[in-house]
């Protein structure tokens, strides 16, 4: 049945949470504790210990074999063929990795018909970044804890970390979170490759860029270095920045509440995987960008292998769900603008007056009342849009009705600007309801002076 | 004191509104109707009455001078001198009509020295759009009385009506709106061009051009119908625009309760007036753009103009105001948008049912209670991003904690898909509850499975 990555959380998580029952279908049993067990990654850096701190295969591959490689290819002359090869290779790996790895069997956003499965499982295999089972496992963890402890490439650790740190330290198994890849272990292909990874990895990442290239036109060394080494160093930092960049610039137009965001330059490296807001949110969806002039490669070619018999089952997330998010996270952004804007002050805190003593103060200084509030508009006299007479013609009165239409039918901004201006209240202040009756009965009572 | 504009409103108006006091220092007193009078606008278009339709002095203002002069025109060589010279002055022209006759005396939204008054008077003149006057009264009108039958330029009429049609017609001037020009009146500028406007026509936009192209290189021909005539055919309908396409095409960012708009095309024909949307709700301010790269040179000349000392006192509304305009309008199609969605069910409409029998129709389809609710989530089995086992593990169960983060903390968008599929509420609902208690107080509740 259902199998699981890596160990579960260690002694002190497990406390505070309820007990997993051992007949659970999908999650493994509670792991047995050695109580004075401290995981290298727990201690501190020491001369003595440090080297064990350090994942060496990974350093191999993504440091030294690129730094090396990169360094020879510099010394090795670029052939028209071999350039033209290389980047050809290099768009096949990539989108083996976003459309395979992450889109096909991390997210099983489509179902792909087997020759297209073997083709990804090998290209992306020349990607040198891990078996499709560990890589996809790991993703699966990345989107289930992202931005916490649990997550492999937690960019709240750093830039850096989430973009090469998290594969050169060694880290806590029992740390890791955990996810059901049954599914992956269910697939021949998945299988079939984890077993073989290292032939994989040698044949598809130097051998046949190598061979292909030196049977092809006779550059054998080109075709080692750039098609090789090179090519596969620009994939890893491409791909690499999905888990960094994309967490790091640019908007959050469905949620942000973590960390993940959208930006054009991110979708330009990554093969249309920086539309990483909506991923996040939407990650069954075979797109990671919804609008047609998005940059999406991958999108484009997973569409094109539907249209070609090779896929099939392309999932999306419905057009409601994704218009919610932005609709939700518009109001948040609107409600945040609106709150550091002077709105006047909220009716319940303002003094309470008699409409004689209004009537007083308005000698010393300009007060206009509009709908049972006391507006001081002193300072507004001079600068009245619709002129000095006009406004001083409601100082003293009730101008509710002059200033809804009675002489003039204020615009928003107008009531906007009133309110900034509220000084009181007035018992009662029902004079405006006295009108509008009068008005409906077609009595002639001189409020409005129109 | 304070003047008015044309007659008042009609007698059927009047016996609807209150009665006007006759002591009212702004307004006039009421009219002495002539009870069978019919003015011709009110009458039908007939064989004998047409040509007192038309406004005849208009029609050879704005249609019969373009038309023969820009025909001359054409039978006219142009020479480089001149039509630098009919550029040059083609924007002086439209300049003081935009910074002259609307943003300082329609609006007053800023103070221009003498000098400078007669400048923009005297070009403006040359525009031939009338005498600052008429110009700046009608233009208040069209302010206070936006898209009623009392805005001269009503746009509700058609496109063509507010750009032309409003000329060329006698209307009624009981039907038209009032306002106070006394400060017009109170300029000696403003005074002086009104009385001696066939003067300052003649001169500004047919002599003038005419004698610096012909004294300055004997072009006295296309002086007149390039620089005069043409010139002054664009600057009407680049002008005209103002009042149709700005009110037309183009956002609402401000407010959308009345038909001015904002756009960039308007913008670059009418000198930066295009921004008209802005206008409307801050008419007193004296730019039509906020933005620094929006094209206003009418606010860029106004600023100018205050750098060498010729104007001052140029009015903005509050920042305040603005953005709190902006806020209600994206308020507003946030609103209109979200009601187009769908959030399922509201609570109080869905039927109430027993824990128990949740947990027999659970056996029929899949059914998960989640926050006292029960989801029939059937038709989501299949394609849930998590995996078919996690999902169906909730099935005839409360699975509020395992949703809400006691497996997986699903997002946003997974609580507004949760909701699209709402059947039913639990009576009294409170598992959730139970199980926070329990979780708080360290008790082995087993209801998260993690
Ligand atoms: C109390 C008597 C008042 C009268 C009779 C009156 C009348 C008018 C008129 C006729 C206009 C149109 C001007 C035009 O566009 O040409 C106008 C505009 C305006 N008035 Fe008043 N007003 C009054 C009070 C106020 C007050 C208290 C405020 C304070 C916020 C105010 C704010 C405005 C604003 C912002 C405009 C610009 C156009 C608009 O945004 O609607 N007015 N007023
Ligand atoms: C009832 C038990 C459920 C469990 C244990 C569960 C578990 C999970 C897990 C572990 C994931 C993470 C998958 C990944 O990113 O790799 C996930 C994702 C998701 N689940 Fe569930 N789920 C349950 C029910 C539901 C239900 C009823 C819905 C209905 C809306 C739902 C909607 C989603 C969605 C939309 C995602 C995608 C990621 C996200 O938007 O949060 N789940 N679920
Ligand atoms: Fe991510
Ligand atoms: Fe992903
Ligand atoms: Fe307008
Ligand atoms: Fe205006």
């Amino acid at each position: 049945m259902a199998s699981t990555t890596s160990a579960s959380a260690p002694e002190s998580e497990i406390r505070k949470r309820v007990p997993i029952p051992p007949a659970d279908p999908v999650l493994p049993p509670p792991p047995v504790l050695k109580p004075n067990y401290v995981h290298i990654s727990e201690q501190p850096y020491t001369l003595a210990n440090w080297y064990k701190h350090i994942n060496w295969l990974n350093v191999v591959l993504i440091i030294i074999i690129p730094v090396a490689g990169c360094t020879a290819a510099v010394f090795t002359p670029l052939c028209t063929k071999t350039a033209v090869w290389a980047f050809f290779y290099y768009a096949m790996t990539g989108m083996s990795i976003t459309a395979g790895y992450h889109r096909l069997w991390a997210h099983r956003s489509y179902n792909a018909k087997l020759p297209l499965r073997i083709v990804l499982a090998a290209f992306g295999g020349g990607a040198v970044e891990g078996s499709i089972r560990w890589w996809a496992a790991g993703h699966r963890v990345h989107h289930r804890y992202t931005d916490t402890d649990r997550d492999p490439y937690n960019v709240r650790r750093g830039l850096l970390y989430s973009h090469l740190g998290w594969m050169v330290f060694v880290k806590n198994p029992k740390k890791a979170g955990r996810v059901d890849i049954s599914d992956l272990n269910a697939d021949p292909v998945v299988r079939w490759q984890h077993r073989n990874y290292v032939l994989v990895l040698v044949v598809m990442a130097f051998l046949f860029p190598m061979c292909v290239a030196g049977l092809g036109w006779g550059d054998w060394k080109g075709g080692l270095f750039w098609a090789g080494i090179a090519r596969m160093t620009v994939v890893h930092h491409a791909t690499f920045c999905v888990n960094s960049l994309a967490h790091w610039i640019g908007d959050q137009p469905f949620d942000d509440r973590r960390s993940p965001r959208d930006h054009v330059l991110t979708a330009l490296v990554t093969f249309g995987e920086g539309y990483h807001n909506f991923h996040h949110e939407f990650p069954s969806d075979y797109r990671n960008a919804i609008i047609w002039y998005q940059y999406d490669p991958t999108k484009w070619t997973i569409w094109l292998m539907k249209k070609i018999g090779l896929a099939s089952d392309l999932k999306t997330f419905s057009q409601n769900a994704i218009e919610q998010g932005i609709v939700q996270q518009r109001q948040k952004k609107l409600d945040k603008w609106r709150s550091r804007l002077n709105w006047g002050v909220p009716l319940e805190q303002l003094p309470v007056i008699e409409f004689e003593e209004f009537q007083e103060q308005a000698k010393e200084r300009a007060l206009v009342l509009i709908a049972g509030v006391v507006h001081d508009v002193t300072n507004f006299v001079e600068s009245h849009p619709g002129g000095k007479a006009l406004i001083q013609s409601g100082i003293g009165k009730d101008a509710t009705a002059v200033f809804n239409g009675g002489v003039y039918e204020h615009s928003n901004a107008a009531h906007n600007l009133l309110a900034t201006m509220r000084v009181g209240v007035i018992r009662g202040g029902m004079e405006v309801e006295i009108w509008k009756q009068a008005h409906r009965e077609h009595k002639d009572t001189v409020i409005a002076q129109d």
